[in-house]
């Protein structure tokens, strides 16, 4: 026997879908829809219904950028030095890049990492069109800001291995100790890329 | 300056408003969304735009069920026992005693649980239709089903002492140690719920 309405069991599967979401998250967050005002529920449908239809991809960065537009304001900002890109997998690392408010250069998207599990090789990457870029804007650095994870050193070796002997600047994000960690619980590997990479103080 | 387009931002935000889900966990589903087949994002849509209009409560157990039907088939059913009436607080706990399997009784949902802080009052909660149901279907034995927190407690009382003198069986859920807990890490009040309901073996 059917306990909850079609309606519900529908949105329950559907959710489940969200990556992370099991089951019982899935339950909760249709129940809170139910329970809200009906308006709530429809601003989310509005949301997800216009949200292929008005996002684009900028075709020089791969930044996400609003449909119509050509290219990511983050690329055509004047303030922003063209000569330094900061290569990221995925187009939320450039929220996560900016939030520092640190970097005033340019991004460059590779919409990935190589992960042969995963099915994803390098010719699936924004590569060639970034070793493009490295001529076309006369690029002087490339910091590379992949994940610190198997697939994002993978891909950093990939390109370092691609940009060759370019005359460019490779660079990537610094490994160390996250602030606020306590020593006795860093990992090995990250406490020894800390030792390696040990500054004057 | 905008760094994502405006519907991802929006999008984002809407999903902010979900149970338990902040502004990283939202950029992710958003992100899991605009990343997928339209199809995926449309069907999500479309489940959530149809979830009021096709989920009614039921008028006796007020349990959730389609729009159209008055009653339960929890209710209706002449396999189920309506002399044995669970209470619980919100609808998706019957889903939760359902997928038990043990319960052939029939339900009643509160619509929530006795909180002053978040101005919840007795008057709030089907509890009048309750009492009502205790004469019309000679009702035997009330099992208190709330959540083992403050408010269930304070529910339970409540309802035991409106309940007052009339002829039915009042009992509540078991409380003890939860399957796979090791002993040396259940906290206090389990433990000692475990004592006083100490069963013969």
């Amino acid at each position: 026997m059917q306990i909850l309405p079609k309606a519900l069991t529908r949105l329950i599967e559907e959710l489940g879908r969200l990556p992370g979401v099991g089951p019982r998250t899935a339950e909760r967050y249709a129940y809170y829809l139910l329970r809200s005002e009906p308006q709530i529920a429809m601003r989310l449908a509005e949301a997800i219904t216009h949200l292929h239809e008005q996002v684009s991809y900028c075709s020089k960065t791969f930044a996400l950028i609003e449909k119509g537009q050509e290219l990511s304001p983050l690329y055509t900002n004047p303030d922003r030095n063209k000569k330094i890109v900061a290569v990221v997998e995925e187009p939320l690392d450039v929220v996560a890049l900016e939030r520092t408010g640190q970097f005033k250069g340019t991004y460059h998207v590779l919409g990935g990492a190589i992960s042969p599990i995963d099915g994803m090789g390098p010719e699936q990457l924004h590569i060639p069109e970034l070793l493009k870029r490295l001529d076309e804007d006369n690029v002087e650095e490339i910091i590379l800001a992949m994940n610190a994870s198997v697939e994002g050193e993978s891909t950093a070796l990939y390109l370092q291995r691609q940009i060759g002997n370019r005359d460019v600047k490779v660079t990537r994000l610094a490994r160390g100790l996250p602030v606020g960690v306590d020593l006795e619980y860093a990992d090995q590997i990250t406490l020894s890329h800390a030792l390696e990479g040990r500054q004057k103080f």
